[in-house]
Parts: structure tokens; C-alpha cells; sequence
């Protein structure tokens, strides 16, 4: 696909891509940690060891907002004319994501649908999987995204 | 409540609660946007005057994560024993945040159960609103908690 090359109409459901690489750093997750979620095992190594987590564990929030850096990378590199999100379903934080670790991304469109108010745009109903360099998953979610029509 | 007053046991449910204050800063906005979700309309006032937000919008994973910043802050004030999120439900993105406005949020326990699997835990399943400094709800979830256990 060539830059500008996916709208609404080229979505294919039941298809899975693979994409994404994201080294979670340690100084990364600590900065995002103390502004978002300063809660002791996401930010102090004794702390964390002492809880269930068994050692410093990311926000799941950040490994939310990590997955979006690397859907949207994957979004620029194919020429996809996403318009914004309008909600997450069923999003699971599976397994603790560690500084060290490395993310990749897993998706599947299940659904698309017309907006009704908005001509110009659909939405598409995505199933994402967040995994690990183990690949085992570590988070789990369903996106809706709008996406731009072709011919509205 | 004192410092470390709140355990599973004390969570009431059908109790609505109030708090939060986060004035959604431009140059924080778009920090958060170029490393995690570098869309056009995220970063730029003019290709964000062309899209359907009207103006420069915060990314919907940063108004995620300032939420859990005032639900974190709120924890720490009544001595709440948070042991972690397992996962988020029904997550909606209702209308766009913009900076300069001020966020706080409403809360309201739905449901509770101890773990099956780890009995000094328990989940509690909680409605969250984010609203902005006009009362409109700008972000919807419910959010299901780990919280600690006075007694197991």
C-alpha cells in the first residue's frame, strides 16, 4: 500500500498483522510512572519486590500508551487515514510488562460499520494484542477506531 | 479515614465520590502526544483546525492516564491499599480535550468479590467519569481494581 492508501473501504476483516517494536526503558517508565501513576511498585525497586509483582513493574496505562505509538507508526507507514478513537472494550492487563522488555503489536479487524452522523468517516472494531519478547501477551484490548471513507 | 484506613472490606458500594483537579497543560499535551500517539491533530493547530476536533486535542490515552494521576492522588489521600488495575471496560472517549481545560473526576464502586486465587485480594469493579471544567463528561470506564484484604 502506498502513503494514503488505506481508508474505510480497503479494511479487510479477519485479517492479522504483526508489527511493532518498543524497548521499554526503565528511566522511561519511572518518568511516566511518577506523573501518572505513582504508585510504589511502579517506582521503587524494594517496594516492588515486596508485592505481587515481584519486581518494578510498568503502568498499565503506559503500556497502553505504548501500544499506540507503535499503532501509529504502523498507521503512518500505511498510509492509514485514522481520524481518532472513540473507546477501548475488554482491555486486560494480562501479565506485569518489566523495564528490559520489548513490545510488539498484534491485530485483528473484527468489525466495520458507517457512522451514521459522519459520512466521511467508519468505524472499524480492532482486537489487539500486546506481547512480550517471550511472546506471551501482557495486555489485550478491542479498539474502535474511526477511520476516513474513500467516497463518502 | 486515616492513612491506611481503606481496605476491600470498607469499599461501599453505590457511593459516589468527587476529586481531582488536573489542568491539562499545551506543552505537557503534546510531550505526551510526540512520544505515544504523534497523530497530526495531537501536535499541530493547523492540521487540528482541519480535522473534526476544531483545534489542538489531547490524546485520549493521556486523558487515560491524567485520570489515574487524580485516582492514584485520591488513594494516597485516604489511605487506600491499591494493589493494581487487572483491566478497563466500556472505555469511551466522549468529547475532546483540549488544553487549558481542568479535569476532576467522579467515581462510583459497582460491584466487589474477593479473588478466587489469591485471598488477600480482592476486585472492585468502579465507574469512572472524567469531566471537564464545564461538568461535561469528556471520558467514561469502569475500571476493575485489586484491592488489598484487611482479613484473609
Amino acid at each position: 500500500m502506498t502513503k494514503e492508501g488505506v481508508f474505510f473501504e480497503d479494511i479487510k476483516i479477519g485479517v492479522v498483522e504483526r508489527f511493532g517494536h518498543y524497548a521499554v526503558l526503565r528511566e522511561e517508565a519511572i518518568a511516566f510512572a511518577r506523573q501518572y501513576d505513582p504508585q510504589p511498585f511502579h517506582l521503587d525497586d524494594d517496594a516492588a519486590a515486596a508485592s505481587h509483582f515481584g519486581r518494578l513493574a510498568v503502568s498499565g496505562w503506559h503500556t497502553g500508551a505504548m501500544s499506540m505509538a507503535m499503532m501509529v507508526a504502523h498507521f503512518d507507514e500505511m498510509g492509514h487515514a485514522g481520524l481518532g478513537g472513540a473507546g477501548l472494550n475488554d482491555l486486560r492487563w494480562i501479565r506485569p510488562v518489566y523495564p528490559g522488555d520489548t513490545l510488539s503489536m498484534e491485530t485483528v479487524a473484527q468489525a466495520k460499520r458507517r457512522s451514521r452522523s459522519r459520512p466521511e468517516m467508519g468505524i472499524v472494531e480492532q482486537h489487539v494484542t500486546v506481547r512480550n519478547q517471550h511472546g506471551e501477551a501482557v495486555m489485550t484490548y478491542t479498539a474502535m477506531g474511526m477511520v476516513k471513507v474513500r467516497q463518502p
